[in-house]
């Protein structure tokens, strides 16, 4: 009876005032992770996103139908505003299925499993054929002869390091030989390239991702093979030497009209002030875009429509942005901040959920240009040990790929860190699917997003 | 090259003098995660346990085999011995299939899934038939007059609270249901008791667990029912009178001899001081026992092995303590209990692994009889700053059931806390296999634990 009088009355006090105390801050957030857990909000919407949707690269249909379906679950919310900001995407298309046999010597000829890489040129449809070289890193490309390259296929076969601390900090360490790899590969002479799938798993479903072409050299086929087949490729090797036959038809196409998604509700005391979070609404075309970044725009949509379900009314104004085309152009990230910077918008905070729906354990935290880290921390220490009962903490360093432009009128850019322990699993790959993400888990991300939003707003970011 | 150095000079560091600077220590900690996450040995030998021995349930033949295995593993990593520990264990036995029958007015018939509760009594051959009386509480059952429950079976339906932060706060909520709720529907003349599985999931997979008899009522045959079909049954009743047919051969048979196993490192310095970590080897007898607590066990199995292969020299001695019969008696705990009073033994910590194989988050803590919570965790937040980038920290408030009984003889009882999200979707059903143990997560929960037992073993507990 006490404790149900108590959240009554932190509830009144939270409509009656625009700062509340702490006290009744503790409340609120232990209703908003009660109201998370119990409804599962955003694992719903990522059900219906990736089931009856399904996955979202830029200029899919697929990601026309999201994008208006989005707009219209935000239009029920009860926000201020709701709209669409037009983008140009680039629109490339996987084409039919990729084709890769490895020919070993002796004519014995197995398929391997591959996904070519994304904004990669297809091979024609006649395919290539051409012999192997395996090589672990790009400088130990560079330390190769030109004859070694020339007319053949690259292998970069370096794994993730599975030792570093955090899985993102392995695939960083390991992602140049998809970045960069093909085009390096192409200004030696080699005609396809293919690499080890960017996973922290040993299986057989290839990983796909972007890989980046120049103006002068656009004419490298690129797969990523599973990191079961490159074991066989790189095993085959070692007793002689071996072939490969590729062929994919994939190519990019014309841009085509797309959008940001942005709901908002302006802020009473300070509506010039923004505290944005976001996602990326664009997904790989395999999978269901389930963990990258389904889940990151579910959590999105989820802190907007937890505090209007509450009747918050915002001190500040927040704004929930589902980005367009991270995955191959970051075309939505750069509309939104070029916009951002010419009508001289401030942001408070801009928070980036794209990391997976896994239980978060911190939010990793960078300052805008002018601002200082350390004076922003030790003030939001004040208010953070709200979170200390959900296990989430500041940390340093942090933000996210959609983010980034806003650096210059930001106050701090914040990346929310789940555990990474599977995420590279899944990512980029047809495991990247709804079954893959755990419902409490997931829950459990909205829910911090929302308590920090809230608190952020509250509060702000500096005395 | 730098940084090789520098490894190589902390590891010199290590084995020359007892106490270790902390830069050495951070380095060191670095190196037992590389190794933990690359090695992945208790993942390796979790795949044994489970998938060559099975479940563990006390006195089963299972049990000794696992027992057997454990002290031949131990044995090979050079500790300085290892031993079987005699317990008198109960041999509980679930005997054929378990047959329920749902029959509905009309006489529609269907059949639930169930699995009776562990040491609970079978029906007889011939099964039981009783009209079913649905309840929500224990306290629910005190207002019911004697009529509405003498010869019926009584059905504990009240589900976790999901709102809960922990799941485990979740299970302690709704596990008197389990617990003691068969004992009190007896003593009010009920004939069978079924209950809703303890489960975070909605799912067809009944979860067992241990109920409590009495010396005057052991003659109550209690089952749990799928969460599923606890939804059946409870919505059948909505629309009239229900019966269940249930059947249940189990039984209780003889106590049967069983060991704790321990292996152990004697320490230079201090080898009267104890430091033990342990898990429960027994599970029950449906699924795996892949996260309860075949996790902990080789958690506590990898601690020894790997500050051995480092060439580690204790200060304190080091004990892995695998207990038998936590599940449904906790005689082993007991008996090691017993004994370290008898033997006026000391523990400078004792910790329990018996919370899953996920990613931890933190480390539960209390102190024994003579110790002060307050001045433990201000001293040692001296060098559990070294656990940060792991975030790993200490918390108020833990331990473990087979480690309670040192209270009197330990200067800290400490339980591992991993995430919790996904535990009691497992736990205690068909569903407790390796296919649901990460094998990074588990990987994460010894690396953390070989580090705490690495920082209290070098720094104490107190000043």
């Amino acid at each position: 009876m006490t404790k149900w009088f108590i959240i009554v009355f932190s509830c009144v006090t939270l409509q009656s005032f625009a700062q509340v105390t702490t006290d009744s801050a503790a409340f609120f957030i232990r209703d908003i992770y009660r109201q998370s857990y119990t409804e599962m909000q955003s694992y719903k919407w990522l059900t219906t996103l990736t089931k009856d949707i399904g996955p979202r690269l830029s200029g899919s249909e697929n990601s026309a139908e999201a994008i208006k379906w989005a707009k219209a679950t935000m239009d029920t919310f009860g926000l201020d505003s709701v709209w669409l900001q037009p983008v140009m995407v680039p629109h490339w298309v996987r084409g039919e299925k990729e084709q890769v046999l490895m020919i070993a010597e002796g004519g014995i000829t197995i398929t391997l499993k591959a996904l070519a890489l994304g904004n990669s040129p297809g091979t024609g449809k006649n395919g290539i054929q051409a012999e192997v070289i395996e090589v672990q890193s790009l400088d130990q490309l560079k330390e190769l002869p030109d004859r070694m390259i020339q007319g053949k296929i690259v292998f970069f076969n370096r794994a993730m390091d599975l030792g570093q601390l955090s899985t993102f900090s392995a695939y960083g360490g390991a992602a140049d030989q998809r970045t960069t790899g093909p085009i390096a590969a192409a200004e030696r002479g080699a005609v396809a390239v293919v690499i080890r799938s960017l996973s922290t798993d040993q299986d057989d479903s290839p990983h796909t991702g972007m890989t980046r072409l120049s103006e002068e050299i656009t004419n490298i086929p690129s797969l990523a093979l599973s990191t079961n087949d490159a074991a066989v490729l790189s095993n085959t090797l070692k007793n002689g030497k071996v072939e490969l036959y590729i062929r994919t038809t994939c190519e990019m196409k014309e841009d085509v009209l797309s959008f940001n998604v942005i709901g908002e509700i302006k802020g009473t005391d300070y509506p010039k002030e923004i505290i944005l979070v976001g996602g990326h609404f664009d997904s790989w075309d395999v999978g269901e875009g389930a963990h990258d970044d389904g889940s990151g725009c579910m959590h999105s949509m989820e802190v907007l429509y937890r505090l209007v379900k509450n009747n918050y009314k915002p001190r500040r104004t927040l704004r929930c942005v589902l980005f367009i085309n991270e995955e191959n152009g970051l075309r939505g990230g750069t509309a939104y901040a070029e916009e951002a910077l010419k009508n001289n918008e401030f942001y408070t905070a801009a928070i980036e959920s794209d990391a997976g729906g896994f239980t978060p354990q911190s939010f990793g935290c960078s300052v805008g240009d002018h601002a200082s880290l350390d004076t922003t921390l030790s003030y939001m220490s004040g208010y953070m040990e709200l979170l200390e009962p959900y296990d989430i903490e500041l940390k340093r360093g942090g933000g996210g790929a959609d983010i980034s432009g806003l650096r210059p009128v930001a106050g701090m850019l914040i990346g929310m860190r789940p555990d990474n322990a599977r995420y590279f699993d899944y990512h980029h790959s047809d495991r990247d699917i709804l079954e893959n993400v755990h419902p409490r888990e997931l829950a459990s991300g909205a829910a911090a997003l929302t308590s920090l939003v809230f608190l952020i707003d509250q509060y702000g970011i500096k005395g």
